[in-house]
């Protein structure tokens, strides 16, 4: 009569993707904020310029060209992806030993990307963060003030393709509202955690 | 460019289970407070006599072994299980009257009645309600104190069977704080609600 019931607490591999603009930032930053003692967040190589604001090593890892292609070569990544004709990538070692010490790891990261990493992690919770509408989208782009026309239009343009793939996703968050965005974000990691496959019977 | 994301607002057929005095009747009730306006309370037929508290029509529809065999007869069942050696059933039209009409539905419902609604509904969203251990399980059905000895040990007999289906399920809640399990019940039922097969592009 001794049966208890054992959460094996098996990390999670989170992926938070969407359009940019969508405001899959601002989730993993408010999300990081109040789990930061057991999430860690992979912070992508880019070779582009950073924005105003970011910061080198916490919002991205900024490389050149040159770099980038050194890295790449020593198999340091997880998955690449050339986005907006810039390079993104998952750096591997990382992540995986994150996961390995209990802690969940949270990708914030382009739809391209988010596909790679399931292709490699097929128990990864994919989250695709939506825009409200594309006319939302495009004024979140402007406002940023960090774009070029050229870059806002092809932002926009690639969003429609993006879209495409929710089905690939197990779960979309449209980002109307960020009090219920957050929310939604937050009920979904902890429904993940109460998955029958996360707990144990131990005798 | 005027492509935009609807929630289809498709219902969710919510199976509660697991064993006595595991809590789930106590969690289906602090939910229905709070969501009853888009959730119907899926009322089971039972044959067993009514505790003390109990209301006919509210907690269960009590019904004598005749009347029960005659709704039986009539196909008027989606399912019904021999549970503690009383019939418990699960009527057919209301619920699925209220999923057309595009409310939730929620069981409360024994295990082997769990299975039997997941065979008929594949769709159902399963969660197992699991006591912390078996001596709190065992503490709580006396506490309660409506059921005779040979009932609790026959309870607590079945409760380790039924511990044995939580594979079957697809969350489980360890009750081991009120408040815990409802905040986890609030967050499955959230996040079923953005799978993304409950979202649908419209252009």
């Amino acid at each position: 009569m001794n049966t208890k019931l054992n959460y094996t607490g098996s990390s999670l591999l989170i992926v938070l993707s969407g359009p940019s603009g969508a405001g899959k930032g601002t989730l993993k930053n408010l999300y990081m904020q109040e789990h930061k003692q057991n999430t860690y967040f992979s912070v992508s190589a880019t070779t582009r310029a950073p924005r105003a604001g970011e910061i080198d090593g916490v919002d991205y890892i900024f490389v050149n060209r040159a770099r980038f292609e050194e890295m790449k070569e020593q198999n340091e990544f997880l998955e690449y992806a050339l986005v907006h004709g810039e390079y993104y990538a998952t750096p591997r070692k990382n992540a995986f030993d994150e996961l390995n010490k209990g802690n969940d790891v949270i990708f914030d990261i382009d739809v391209q990307g988010g596909l790679n990493i399931k292709k490699q992690c097929p128990e990864a919770i994919m989250i695709f963060i939506a825009p409200p509408d594309m006319d939302t989208l495009e004024h979140r782009l402007r406002k940023r003030g960090t774009e070029t026309e050229e870059r806002i239009i092809r932002r926009l343009k690639n969003a429609q393709g993006e879209l495409e793939h929710i089905p690939d996703y197990d779960y979309v968050i449209l980002n109307d509202s960020l009090e219920d965005a957050y929310k939604k974000l937050n009920s979904i990691i902890t429904a993940e955690k109460c998955r029958s496959s996360k707990v144990a019977l131990s005798k």
